[in-house]
């Protein structure tokens, strides 16, 4: 397993569980963009729901999530403040709400709970909403998890297993004779990822992980290393899938009291702008979408935008305390659905691709990776490799 | 030596080198406000200007900062950043310009030097100016410095003279006889001070300070605890300074080219905004100034003000990275005047209530308490610390 986000390590998980001999390489296993999200579970959302076959995707996975959560706290022996308060999305103009109508309609096409509420109602539910919403639409059934207590949990719940994390990088995918024969992997880092802007919290120590051998055989790889996925050093050209980062931009706040019930969400200045609350005070704000290659800093420019428009929002952000700053890297691809497969290239399967959606796609993910792995094969997949592979022929 | 910030240390390291036995006792030696200060040294700056006593104090004290500097530098093994490459103050309104003529009139009556540019002069000197910068104010010779490396660079000087530094707080001044006995530490904390939002680096070590003992006694006590100073426990009511706490939040950035040569100053939006380039690269911006008693949280309010009023200075600012973000307290008195010297407790003595301007005043401060320390009197002092006792009697 060649990533230890979210997505790797829900695989290795449940991988291991059933019984396959995994080893796990990252060089910051719970980092990344898994580090950076918010960890909403909403697969209708203001950016992708004109996109059915993601929805379908969405949906599919978040009814995976209970169980999912269930097992891994029990694996993990860890909370993953998994809540399930409702999303409100809220409209301050006219376009703002005839989009919000029809994304009601939609929702009410496919059965999903969805409630139409004026700005006076909206504040009833969420007082420190702006005086200047004039309307919204709830999801009462909506639910998020605080990714970093999931990834700590798969890392507890592998660890338990007895799944080696190795934390190093991927020199290259070893290929010999057609097939994938393993990695090799690159010389140990002095220092650790950059995990963004915090209050004066250590990094995490650097594990030395000097006993590994410099090569790793494996009869089956899977990369699931987020938007690195496409770059991977040894893989014939065209196999590998068109990932590319999508950078995000995310703060976290801390309240002194209960702020906020549900996630909030609205369009300003024709960007989407989130707040999520935590069960213990923090609220995540979020998030830029930036298309600036692989550029992790975060910027004066990312900040005073996600705070420009959280500010719209709900003006009382201003008194909260700022404890967490950082940029993440989505892994996009060319039709926004994820890449999980099997790819031209025997024993090498990729699960990646996942955008803004890898925390909500991750126990569907796992579940198809597990099949494919035991050599099932899934016909009529939206996420096949194979439909990047025959545009590249 | 209670209190290990730049006046602090500064006194502390000048009577250690006339001979005096100093201890200096802080919890985080250079933390505090001397942590987030950004370290101009302009005794003229748009706030202050028509404060002539404070004005004198900032002239007298600017003209000692090569000296020290120098003496500084060597003592301590330590490149300050000392830049002397002026400073360029902005107008974007007839109103500002009207009050940068003033300020120039001003400067030029005590014969400082000073020249009034056009929008596109300044443009010229700082391409990355605003457009809309309608005029400005170049004081050529202003100077600045890192305040973080000064504070090294005294901790290692005051090493290098034996004198200890307790990483300690102090729980009381013990008073007996009518006289300072000294002061009594505080049970060591589990935890050093936060030191705000910052890029993943850890807290500096907890030194654990077991060996010293619970009372440290004293002939003389120069309490320079800043905004901490008015609240020690142990002294007879009156007889310590009425300083608060002004908050001031402030920023770090880093650019990948040099961005700025000269301080650059505006007023925006009513508050003063300025931005200071070191020599690598970083470029400091600020800073909020609320009175909000003793809180140092970074909060979303403050991180927006400092970002919106730097983009209306320096448009480009958005690209830059975000590399640490601080809130400080400054020691504010009712005057704007620092209070240094005897006060009406014998040996005890206090070098606070430098609000925006500790840095600027350190060599002077230094100078005078050491004076004081070896029994002189300074008549007709400005910042005598019996200007508020006779107030309260």
């Amino acid at each position: 397993m060649v990533g230890g986000g979210v997505v790797g390590l829900s695989v290795a998980w449940r991988a291991a569980k059933e019984g396959a001999a995994v080893t796990v390489i990252d060089p910051d296993p719970g980092g990344g963009a898994s580090y950076a999200a918010a960890g909403m579970l909403a697969p209708v959302s203001e950016v992708t729901y004109t996109e059915e076959p993601l929805l379908r995707l969405g949906v599919d996975s978040l009814a995976r999530w209970p169980r999912f959560a269930a097992e891994l706290t029990e694996a993990g022996g860890d909370d993953l403040d998994l809540r399930s308060a409702g999303t409100l999305d809220v409209a301050f103009g006219a376009d703002d709400l005839t989009a919000l109508g029809e994304l009601a309609e939609f929702m009410a096409k496919l059965d999903l709970p969805v409630e139409r509420l004026t700005g006076r109602e909206c504040r009833r539910l969420e007082p420190m909403l702006a005086p200047s919403v004039r309307g919204g639409l709830l999801a009462p059934g909506d639910s998020w998890v605080n990714p970093r207590r999931v990834t700590r949990a798969l890392l507890t719940a592998l660890s338990r297993l007895g799944v080696p994390v190795l934390r190093r990088r991927v020199a290259e995918v070893v290929v010999a004779g057609g097939t994938v024969q393993g990695v090799r992997l690159a010389a140990a880092d002095a220092e650790p990822g950059s995990r963004g802007v915090r209050p004066g919290r250590p990094p995490l120590p650097h594990q030395d992980s000097g006993a590994a051998p410099e090569q790793i055989p494996a009869d089956q790889v899977v990369l699931a290393a987020g938007a690195w996925t496409g770059s991977l050093p040894g893989v014939p050209g065209g196999v590998l899938p068109p990932v590319r980062p999508v950078k995000g931009q995310i703060m976290r706040l801390r309240t002194p009291y209960p702020a906020l019930t549900r996630c909030v969400r609205g369009t300003v200045h024709g960007s989407p702008v989130y707040l999520v609350p935590r069960g213990d005070g923090e609220v995540v704000l979020g998030a830029t979408q930036e298309e600036m290659g692989f550029d992790t800093r975060v910027t004066a420019g990312g900040l005073w935008e996600i705070l420009r428009d959280a500010r719209e929002l709900v003006p009382g952000v201003t008194e909260w305390e700022v404890t967490d700053v950082v940029a993440g890297l989505r892994p996009g691809t060319p039709d926004n659905l994820p890449v999980i497969g099997r790819t031209a290239l025997p024993g090498l399967l990729v699960a990646t691709g996942h955008h803004r959606g890898g925390v909500l796609l991750a126990p569907l993910t796992a579940d198809l990776v597990v099949r494919l792995l035991a050599g099932e094969t899934i016909v009529d997949h939206s996420c096949s490799p194979s439909r990047f592979e025959e545009s590249t022929e």
